[in-house]
Order: structure tokens, then sequence, then C-alpha cells
């Protein structure tokens, strides 16, 4: 690696822009500067061991996906990503650190779940990556592990108010676990749909002999995400927790979330891009059995009720602050058939993980972002929201040397074939085409992606221990 | 002022903190580094005309103080604070841009009111400046001028709701200007209190014998200043013009706003020291003829309402964007006892342009707001909201080395006699103490305020042409 | 008149139905008691002179519309239903009491301006008339006549923020007549439209070659709609006064309302059929010079947006309370045609004077609003809203005998040549079926409308003084 | 019986009050006439059998208490007042119909349980008397069960998100149950609190040693009736159900009702007394084990919150709708002193369904609410919100000669000793004082209470079958 000189680029941040030259001398960024090769007289080119031409491109902060499901264990099958595969899609696409979900398993104590997790990701990624943990069995013993998580390296856990029988946590539990979050810190992360109302629906609609793929997003109705969403945020009230909700997909919870955070609580909430471009009728509703492909939950929204739109004004306004994959692919042979004939049997996911930076710049290039939210919605608050910023999320001196040179005169066409590197029989995202593209990708100072070559390997990211979330008061 | 290097202090943006030095050659900012004095194995501080030992300090971006008025004639004096005096007590303070309000009187064009601007900052001031353009003779000929206030560097104009017969617009001439706004670019500030409203109740108070300054608060009720604010918000809405609401302090305001903002509206507000610290009972109700001293307009308001901590709690949430000062001061003798008897002829100002760094840095002492908000409030959003950024605002290459060192283990007492350099013969903020010091400010690459000494002249400061507003979509 | 039974019907009040008979004695209600024609073994039937047949008919207080403009000059005409012709077609609709808004004219005094309308209807009218006073010219001798309006049986004013040059009102004048409300009780009844910017646009769209009906809609956007009912609440709350605001079509006026209501404020509003069925699209919008028919201010909203359903809605909520009809009839030819290449010379109104009870009942046949708040909605809240509840709105004893036998299994056909009885040369209901019809009124005992003749006479109408809103507290 | 007339008094409805005489035959008001003796001649007073002045005194209709329990097992007691002694209270305070709770027990089938309600009432009561259902094992057959409540008589059920172990149902219960009440027109009721949330902090409180009765309050803390009461609404709207939920005591609660009926949903909310009047300071927080006494669940609220004074306003708002007891008295020994030294043991209940009509009374000489709104609140909108009005809840010809003889010129002294009649060694309102007196009351014609006379007997009271809530559409 050595000395590298990033020049010529614009340097974006999430407040503005900046023609600046970026020197890095091993895995850090050691400066940033203004154009030209002379620092008081001193010739910085010279001594560079690389240049990196990045003239007319964006320069920015490696994307952080905060949300990912390698290897997944669901319903009988589990995510078709490993953390080789799915770490090399996400460089391809400019994200050079995804924080992935450890899960305690119900019967499981949590740190034998956070080491499993440790043993599937070690040695094997392409970019750094960093844990929450999954409380899937919130018991006195796992309430007494999470006052150790923080020396971990793990800020944040997750609990789920769906999947009875799964990774369901009751109200009780969920007070106990937000006690102990307001304690120690730590992010409480939520799925809030109402599980045990879902599977009632599921089961009457099954029932009837409404078995398709649409009719996961007709019993995951938006009163009970508004209904969930809601409940976390009253429990987080009362205890004083930070709370965090995953996934927001109904225009009520972004709603209900707006609401806790304009009363002054400290409510987050994270889209996906699915929601943003996707929909109940479009893609659940495609003919057969081909709404499979896009069974996630949160569901599709549906159009007509304009919940798309409102997710993209909740990131103008700031209702919503990020935007992660919730990466969690299954091909549709062999894995997503396992739900021919009964919807629920389709394990929940999409594979977004190689196209997130893409797939919002469009919305840049359509006037419904600004490029510095975008640099924030996908890089800078992630890295504050999860205590990684410093040593990610920015481009400044001490940082890890985590940038991509995103070329707005390029152009890529996500397809199977085309751009595809998740390992996936299919894309969700087939068609859609980017006006703009990921040129060059540094992972703490190393080149992995090179315009169309991938220069890194296996191991090269490395394990991010992280501390508490940047954005309490 | 040749190279300078600030080193070993923590570099504070609206994001987030980092142990970086800081390089300036004359008036830039040239490079921002890892702390040390070697890049690529260069010896920086050795290369160096100056070095500043920035150990234990904040490195901020020097403050922008978007709201003040030097010599300002109203009600028959002129505030107390010319360019020269206030802009050096700004710099004694760490405020080192401020932009000023231009006057348009009645039956003058606004290039003449524009000019006459230029005449009296001009060579005069210590840090840099620029103007807002008041119109206040809103007719055609204004509103064709107005098409060329941004060739002269003046991307914004401010309209009043307020003082019917003198700045007064009414809502005809509003949405006219509102329509131009949209045109052009140019944001639209607003003065936002029903003027022909506050005047009946004037008169009537008045007519009772409420002769005291705490009557000032009266007969501007909250409820004038949450209409003005909605109906320039719906004319806004109307004609798409960008609006920025000046000196906010009434918390049904603040909603109002917010209610906009969660629209997506372009539509800001700022709030003033004053109206977080100060109150209707304790300030203007003071004995006798005291409370004068606080006479401003939108006036402070009652604590037993609660106005001041929903407005600290709107800076937390965004609701609000920044905090300006509406410097605007006047001396008790010869100035407001002009409204002895009759708090109408009280001149409406109070002089904070010296002490905004020192009392919001307060709240983050007390846990009101995060160090970054801190500098985010009073420079960063500054800057973007008023077309600055990038020249300042922000500490990176390429910015003007405006630059403040700021001691957290410093301390500050505020009152006449100790720190009080505006030309005034009393302060508003008398025996106020804050835990933090300005310790040393840089313009442009000059240090002119050294611990406890002044080391700049007069006509440091330059006039600063300013492009759109970096905040609209 | 004479004893009158009326036997066999339901009664329907506000709060529910009941099989009961009634008893007239002369002009009043005498009695209420349960079918059949004893009391107490009294043969009630056998001392009746006449008794009224209502088997299978809705018994209902005879409909009161608090919003009329008979004969009222307007932009060089006048509204084309005299006192006379407009109460009798107001009779065949079930309407038997009018209040109708006398006009202060500028320049006039108030009790003048009172006197006119007292002798345009003295002795015209076919049911009961009261009256409203408009406040054209409000000064300080306007504000001292208010003192003696309700001596006078003029229980509220109106006020319009629209019109300038005409009717309107400035703030500082709206403000002092509020001040009197609130120190009186009169209702302050307002037009809540910005007119100062309304008027800009019209300029606008006719200089820009915009002058078809459609543009009347235009022109009025519901954005100075809802500023102006805010603004209007504010200085309400201000003042204390209690204020209703007149023909609201705007669904953001109504959420204005509705938050101000659910602070407890004494805020009220009506709207009118018009609002509920008719659209800028298909009304407004029509070819040619046909939207003409539907100019009325506030304008017809668009259907795209969704105002008629939430204002249906609104009535259940009863976040309106009732529905007038703004009754101000023009006729085509001669009239409307006025604003031929300029729509803001179209007279401004719509007849509905005749219709109103049948529109609202087609709500019930349809489900939007239940059988009681019909009634609640046309004759018992405008009795309560002004002054009127006791006399009339309610089958009582002690009430005057105004009441209508309405027949569910009848039908009516609105339009020219069918059920016509209004003064104008075309129906803006034209088409419209009806779903029951009808069948009898009676106005203080005396059969008027039996079937399809009509056995009233010029003259029959009393003037109704009125007392104080029984809805305030 | 035989015949009555109710001569001199002024009649009061929910909508204006009136000067009228009633007629009574037998157990029936058959006739509502205007003063005077004749009625088209005939002498009405002449033929009764029986004559009762009420000059001066509001004629009203019998008040219905929708939420008591009378008998009911708690916590190893039961409630201290049999449906005699209870009945004879509530009759002693001009209550002369309630609404009791049966109780299907855990493990029991939902028709036993009614029948065992059936077995405590029959022959015992003062006054007729409804049943709601609880239904405290929602199963299938519970559910199958449902279908037949209506044509016992019974039109709504209950719920409980509290009590855990007890009554509670989960949220899948709750959302079968709300289809079986969008299919039956069945009233759904609710008690909305988070009860596993509650048990976890009433553990940790006493496992603190926090055990005194005022920790019941912290326990059940404003968050957790405002997330119960999202929750019940979300479900409600998702499956159709209209929903009426009990007990309302948190402002924040009351916010949560009144949004989604601004949204158009059969959504209903009672309040009692107890939350108008008790606060948890002063009442909960009374020295010693005093608080026991207002032991009950929803808990009282802080007076410093503002609650008491949202409730109030709610009232005219008609964001509340009516106002019940939740009558559940247990006494000082014996019964709440089971909770010494745990304040999870004091049996939930406060008694007061004598003094609803005398409290809310006060309401109305104090100026909080109108004199038609406290007849609506306490008898007209209970009765059509449960299936009874026509029958109860009205003053008008075919209803139950309910009616109850009000003195504005009398006194009532609260108090044991004073005016006390139910089965309690303590009053919750010692010491209240009102402003007003229940003269006389009759119960389907008969005369039960005479000034200070008791004229009634047990079995009076006769079981009221109920319809559907004639408040849906």
């Amino acid at each position: 690696m050595g000395r590298t000189l990033i020049r010529g680029g614009t340097v974006v941040s999430s407040t503005g822009r900046s023609e600046a030259d970026v020197l890095i001398d091993g895995e850090k960024i050691v400066a940033v500067f203004a154009p030209g090769s002379a620092i008081f007289g001193f010739d910085v080119a010279a001594s560079a061991d690389t240049v990196i031409d990045a003239t007319g491109k964006y320069v920015i902060p490696g994307g952080i996906d905060a949300h990912t499901h390698m290897e997944l264990p669901f319903g009988g099958t589990a995510a078709s990503d490993t953390f080789e595969t799915g770490t090399r899609a996400a460089a391809w696409g400019g994200t050079t650190t995804i924080i992935d979900f450890a899960v305690q398993s119900y019967g499981q104590r949590v740190f034998d779940g956070l080491a499993t997790w440790h043993d599937k990701a070690a040695g094997n990624c392409a970019i750094d990556y960093g844990f929450h943990q999954i409380i899937g069995d919130l018991n006195t013993d796992s309430l007494q592990a999470m006052d150790g998580l923080l020396a971990e390296g793990v800020s944040s856990f997750k609990l789920f108010m769906a999947y009875p029988g799964v990774f369901y946590s009751d109200d009780a539990q969920i007070l106990r676990a937000m006690q102990k979050s307001a304690e120690t810190g730590l992010m409480t992360m939520m799925h809030a749909e109402n599980g045990p109302a879902i599977d009632v629906l599921v089961g009457q609609l099954l029932a009837e002999g409404k078995t398709d793929p649409y009719y996961h997003g007709i019993a995951r109705a938006w009163q009970l995400e508004e209904e969930a969403t809601h409940r976390a945020i009253m429990l987080a009230d009362l205890t004083g927790a930070p709370l965090y909700v995953v996934h927001v997909s109904a225009k009520q919870a972004v709603a209900q979330l707006a609401a806790a955070r304009s009363r002054g609580k400290n409510v987050f909430g994270e889209t996906c891009p699915q929601y943003l471009y996707l929909s109940l009728e479009e893609n659940l509703g495609a003919p057969g059995f081909e709404g499979a492909k896009w069974v996630c939950s949160t569901p599709l929204r549906s159009r007509a009720e304009g919940h798309q739109e409102e997710l993209w004004q909740s990131l103008r306004t700031n209702e919503l602050q990020l935007v992660s994959t919730d990466h969690c692919p299954f091909c549709m042979k062999g894995q997503k058939d396992l739900g021919l004939g009964d919807f629920s049997k389709i394990p929940n996911g999409i594979g977004s993980v190689e196209h997130r930076l893409d797939l919002l710049y469009q919305g840049v290039v359509e006037g419904r972002i600004t490029l510095e939210r975008w640099v924030e919605l996908t890089s800078t608050t992630p890295a504050r929201m999860f205590g990684l910023y410093g040593t990610k999320g920015v481009i400044q001196p001490g940082a890890d040397a985590d940038v991509v040179l995103y070329d707005p005169a390029g152009h890529t066409s996500i397809g199977l074939g085309k751009t595809h590197h998740m390992n996936m029989d299919h894309s969700a995202w087939e068609g859609y085409e980017i006006d703009g593209h990921v040129d060059t990708v540094l992972s703490r100072g190393k080149v992995i992606v090179d315009g169309n070559s991938y220069l890194g390997a296996k191991g090269d990211g490395r394990y991010l221990p992280r501390g508490l979330s940047q954005y309490l008061i």
C-alpha cells in the first residue's frame, strides 16, 4: 500500500463538497489538502507511491451498510451470500463496511451466538465488518451478558416484535432489555411489527386459499407496523432507552418516529432501497410466483397509498436518518420456492448490498436528495449512529482510508450477467439503470476495486469493534 | 501571515471531532492532517512561519452571525455599534463573519440602500461581512432590482410583517416578492409578527396607562407571532419560495415551522440567545424601567409558558436550524430612555454579537446540545444557509482560514468592565458565567485575538459576496 | 290553523328517532305524545281541527339555512332571488327559517344597513327570517353600533378577509371587532380567504390571458383559505371571541378548525352542499363558459386533492358543525355573463336554498351521515349556533310548529322544469336525483307545502330576533 | 303508579332546555307538553293520579352508569357492594340504569359466566340493569359464543390488555375478537394498559421496597396507557371493529383517541369522576396507607402533568364521549388492607356510583361543561352508545319513565354519615361539596327517591336487553 495520493477529485461530505486531494499513508488518511501537488512547497505527488487520478469523480467515504444478514439461517435454509460472497459484492458497490447481525438463538447463550458469527466472518470478508447482536432469548442470563457487549465492540442489540416462537420478545422482555439499554447506552434496534397479530392473519389467509406471495403483504398490514413502532417508542420513552427502528416501510410508522423525535427523544429509523422503489402492487403482486423475489419483512407497501413518496420525503426531512439494505438474499430455486403454495414459507429477504449506493445516487440524479445527503445517508450517519465515526464515515485525517471514487459520468446497468456479484440466481433489481458508477474502491488504503477489476482478496476485511452511538445526548 | 500551523488541537465539525493539525498558507486553509509534524516525511512545523499550540483546545470554524444590525437607524436614533465597534466585539467573541442587513427605506431605490450600507461598512470592519437586503418599499421597481441582487453577492432579502408605516409589507407585496424569490432562488427572510394587530394592542395598552417595558411583551403576543409565521409559510407554499423566519421566540411558531418542514418544504428558522435564556417575567418585567434593556422584537417570552425549554429542544431536533443574535444595541442613556413613559418608543434591540458562541457553548456544558451541534448552529449551518459554505463555516482545505481556538478549560465572566467590548452602557448579559473561553481567533489567516490581546485592525474585514443557499433542493 | 295533529310518523331528533305524534295549537307545538289518539283517555284526534297522516314519514324540525344572500348587490348586479322568491323556494325544499346577511356598505352606518334589509324582507317572506350583520366599514362608529345589535335580535356579524375595497377588513379592524365580540358574546362570522393575495393572482392570471371560470378556482388557492382560517383563529384566540368560519371548502382549513376545537376554543365552521358534491375539475372546469354557473367564493376544490371526501368526513366527526347554502343565485344571461372573458367579473354565487335538505339526505341514503346527524346539521345545530333553539330547531312543546314531513319512499329529480323554484335560468344541481322527498311543510302551524301544492303566501314569514349562540361556555 | 304528571320544571336534553310538563302512564312517558294543565282543553292534572311539582327543578333523564362492578371477585375478595346495595346507592344519586360487567373467567364458558351474573342480579336490583360481557378466556368456543350475545341483550364485550394471568388477552386474541366485533356489530370495550410491562415494573418496585400505594401509580405509567390505547386503535382500524376505551385517565391516551376519531373511526372513550378530580400526588400519595382508598386501574394521574384539566377539556370537545364510574368498591378494613406492605395486593377500585351526577353537576356550576352536556355525558350518550336510547336516556314519549328532578338550589355534602349509601367503610369523596341535589327519582314511573326518603324496594329493577350501539355508521 504505502503512500497513495488521490488527486483532482471533488471530496463530498455530509455538509458540502470541496476540491481537495487526499493523502493516504498505509491504512489511514493522513491529510486532506488543497489541490495541487505541493504543501508548503513539498511535492506530495513526488513522494507518493501511487497517484490516483480522481478528475471528474466524487471522492466519498466508503459506504457503510448497517444492516446485513450474511449466511443467516432462516426458515430451514440460509441466506445465500456467505460473508465472502456478500462482502465482495458490497465492495463492488462501494460499500466498505457492513454491520451484520450475530444471532443468539432461543436456548443459546448470547456470547456463544456472537462467537459463532465471528467464526463465520473471520478471514472471509472483503471489507471491514462489525456486529449487532440479535437477542433471541431474552432471559436473565442474556440481560447479564448485555453488560459485556460493549467490551466486545458490540454497541447495539436487536429485538423482534415479530416472529413469535423464533426471535420474538414480548413487552415484558422488551421493557427489561430497554432498561439495560438506557443503563449501558447500547442502542436498542427493533423489528417493529406486531407478530402475534400477523400470525393470525397469515393463518386465516392460508385457510382461505390465499397462498400467493402477494398475501405476504396483506398479512403484514401497515397498521401492524405503525402499532409496533409506537409501542417501541412508548417503551423507550418510559425507560429512556435509545431506539432505532429497522427497515421502516409504512408512512404511518415514519409519522410515529417523527412525532417522537419532535418531542426530543433519541429515536431513529432506517429505510431500505426496496421500500423507496418497489411496491406491493407491482412486485409482490407480480404474476405467478415471481413476487416471491420480493418477499421481505416489513413488506413492500402499496404505491397507491403513497408510501414510497413519503419515504423519499422522510429522507429529505431527516425524519428517517439512514438507508441500509437489510441484505438477506435467497435464490428462487431451492430457497424461495419452499413457499410455493404457502407464502408464509417463502424465506424473507432481498439482496441489495451491492446496489445501495447506486440506487440512492439515482435519487440524487432525479433531484430527490442532495449529493451531500447521499453521503450522509449511506456513510456518515451510519458511522455516527453506530459508533464508528472518525474511523469510518468521513474523509479526514486519522480516518481509515475507505474511499470511493464515484463517477457521475459513468453508468451502471443492474442485473444478472451485468453488474451482479451477489450469490443469487436472480436480481431483485433487474433492469434498473443508474446514471453513475462506482469507479474505484479503497479499503483501508488498498485499492480493491479498480474500474472493472477486483483487486481485493478474501480476508482483507477485519472485525471492527464499535463504540456507543455518537448521536446520543 | 505566511504559513501557520495550528497543532495539537481537536478539530470539531458539525459531524464529529478529530485530532488534527491545520495548515494555513496566507488567507487559506491548505491542509488538515493527522497530528505529528510530518506528512510523507515532510516536516511541516519546520516550514511554518508560525506554530500555534492548540493543545487542549477545540479548533472550530469561526462563528458566523447571520443577523446583525450595525448602525441601524431605528426610532429616531441608531444602533450604538458601528461596523467598527460591532465587528471588533464580534471578533472578541469568536465570530469572524457577520451578515448585516442593508436597508432600502420607504421611497428609496433598493441599490441606493445597498450602496449606503457598503459605505458604512467598507474599511471599517474587523472581520468579513456580507449583506442581506431589507426591502422596505416593495414596488415594481424593487421587484426588478431583486433580479440584480445575486450579482451583487446578496442572496437573501428580508420583509417585515410588522412595523406598519416603516418596513411593513402587506400580503400582496409579500406574495409578489416570494414569487421573485421562487424564481431567483433568493431566500425570503421574514420578520413574522402581525404588525397591524400589534399596533392596535399597543395603542390600547398605552391608553390604559400601561407604559412599562413589560407591556411591550404583552402587546406582541405569541398568537401574533404564530399567526404571521403560518401566514408566511402558506404564502411560501403557494409560490414555492424558500423561507427563513428570523428571531423565532414562541414555541407555537416553532411548531408551525416544524410542521412545514415535515411536509418537505424549504422552510427554516433561527432563534437568538435572548430567547433561550431570558424571559418576559424576569427581564422585561424587571422593576422600574430596567426592562428596557431587553426590549426587542419578537419579544422575550413567558418562562411559565415554557418557550425557552422548547426552543432549546428545537435546536436539538433541528426544528430550528441556527442561532443568530439579531444584534442591535442601544444604550440606556439617551437611547432606551426615549421610551420612558411609553414602551413603544423604546428602541428595539439587544446587543449580543460578542457572546453568541459563549452562550451557546454553555448549552454544551449543561448537556443541552452536543459540541458538534454547537459548531453546526453557530457556523456550519449559517454558512450553508446563506451561500458561504466552503469559504466559511468549515475547517477544510480551500476554506478561508477563519479559525477559533476555544478553550474548554477557560472561563468567561460576562459584563461591563469584564469582557464587554460592544459600544453599550450596559450589558444585557451582565453576570452570566461561561465555562469556556475564546482563546485565539484567526480571520483569513491573521491572528486577530490572542488571549487577552486584540491584534487586528479596522478594515481587516472584507465584503463577502454570497451565493444561493446551499440548503435548497 | 287551530289544532293540528300529526300522527303516525317517526319523529327524528339529533339524538334519535321515536314513534310519536305531534300536537300543534296555533303556531306552536304543544305536545309530543306516544302514538295513539288518547292521552290519559282523552281522544286527541277527535279534538283536532286537522289531522295529518305521517305514516312512513320522518317528522323533522324545519330546516334552518344560516347563510343566504337574497337580493344581494354584487359586482354591479344583484342576487336574482328576492326575499319573496328565495324564501318560497326554500319552503319547497323544507327550509322554514333563513338567516340572511344585512349589509353595512362602506361609508354607511350599521343600522342604516340593517334597516335597508328589513325593508327588503318585511312582508315578502314565505318563512321566518333573521339577520346576521355584515360589517363592511369597521370604524369607531360601527364598533359602537355593535353594542346595539343584540337588542335588535342580531347576535352575529360577519367580516371579510377577502374583497379588498369592498367588504374587506384588515387585521387591525378584525382585532377590534373581535374584542367587541368577546365582550358582547356576538358571534364573529368570517369569510376566511386572503383577499390581497388573491387579487394579485387574479391580476396575473388575467394578464396571462387565463380568463376562463376555471381560473377563479386557481386564483383562490387552498393555501389562501387555510392561511386566513388560521389567522382568524389566532385573532380569536387572542381576544377570546367566538368564531364561526363560513363556507369552508378546503380540507386544510378544516384541519385548522379541528385543531383549534381540540384546544377547547369556541371555533366553529360550516360547509355548503356545493363543496360536498361539486369540484374544480368537473364544474369550474366545464367546457367554455359553463363553469361560470359554479363560480362562488370560497371556490369549488379539486377532487383529485380529496377535499370533498374530507368534508363529508368532517361532518361525521363534527369537525364542521353545520351545512348552510350560501345561497346567492345569479342567472347566466345578464348576470354570470358579465364575466365573459374575465372570470373576475363573474358574480360570485350558487343557488341552493331549495335543495339543501334533499342533497344532505342523499348523504344519509349513501351511508355518509346518519339520519340524526342530518337533522342536527340542517336544523338543530343552526338553531343552537345562532340563538334560535327552543323556538326553532327541535320538535318539542313550546317550539314554533315548523315541521317537515320527509318521505324516504319519495323521489326528487332536481332541475329546471322539474323541482326548481328559485329565480334562476339554470340550476347548479341539474340532474341530481334524490332518494327522498319533502312531502309536507308547516311553518308556525300553517301547512305551506302539501305534496305538490304551495299553500303559503307572501308575507307568511316574520322577522326572528335571535339571542346569543347557545354553543358558548 | 298509574298516571303521573311532573309539572313546572325545566326539561333538559342534550341539546337544550324547555319549560315542559311530563306525563307518565304506568312505566312509560306518554307525553311531553307545554306548561299548563290543558291539552286541547283537556285538563291533564285533573286526570293524573299523582302530580309532582318540579318548579325550579331540572327534569332530566335518569342517569346511566355504563361501567359498574357489583360483587366483582378481585384479588381474593369481592367488591363490597352487592347488586342490592350498589343499585340502591346509585338510585340515591340519580342513576336509574347501570350496565354491569358479567365475567367469563378463565376456563369457563361465556354463557355460564353470563348466567352467574344474572343470578347475582336478578331480584336484587333497585334500578334497571344491563350487562356487558367480559371475555376472560378468548378461545374458539368463546368466539362462537359471541355470536349469541346480542340475542341475550348483550351488545358489548370487554377485553383486558392488562392483568396477565387473569383477564389478559394477547394481541392475537384481541385481533380475533375484533374481527367478530366488526362482523356482529358488538362493541369492543377495552381496558387499555400494557399489562406485561406493568407487571415488570411492579416486581421491580416491590423488590426495591417501594410498597406504598403511591407506587401503584408509578408502575402504571401513562406511557403504558397511551401505548395500549394506540394498539387497540390500530387493531380496530385493521379489523373495522368499533372500539370503546374504558376509564381513560392519561391525556396522551385522549390524544390518541381524538386522532383516531378525526380520521373518522368508530372509536370512543369514557372517563370517570376520579380522573377528573383526584390525583397521584394528593390522593395516591396520601400519608401512610391512606392512598389505598384510591387505588384503581388505570391509576390517578399527576396533577403537575395536567391530566385532570385535559380530561375536563376533552369532555367539552367531545374527544371523550361519556362519564361512567367504574364503580368497584372495597372497604379499607379487611379488603384494601390486604395490600399493606405490597401495593400490588390492594384490591383495585373506587366507589362512586352514587355521586357521578353530583360530581359532574359541580362541573356545570364551575363553568366546565354546560347543563346540556351534563345530561349528554351522564345519560343520553351512554344510552346511544350502548343500544338503550329511546327506552332510556331521553325524556320523550315512549321512553321508560326514568326521570330525575335535580335541584340547582339544593346542596349535597358527600361523606360517611352524610349522603353515603354505598357499602363501604369510607368514602373516596369525603368532604366534597356539591351545589345541587338529587331531589326526586322515578324509575319506570315509580318514585323511588323522594327528597330524603327511599321509597323503592329490592327487585324494582329489571334486566335490560340492549341493542347495538346507536353511534355506529
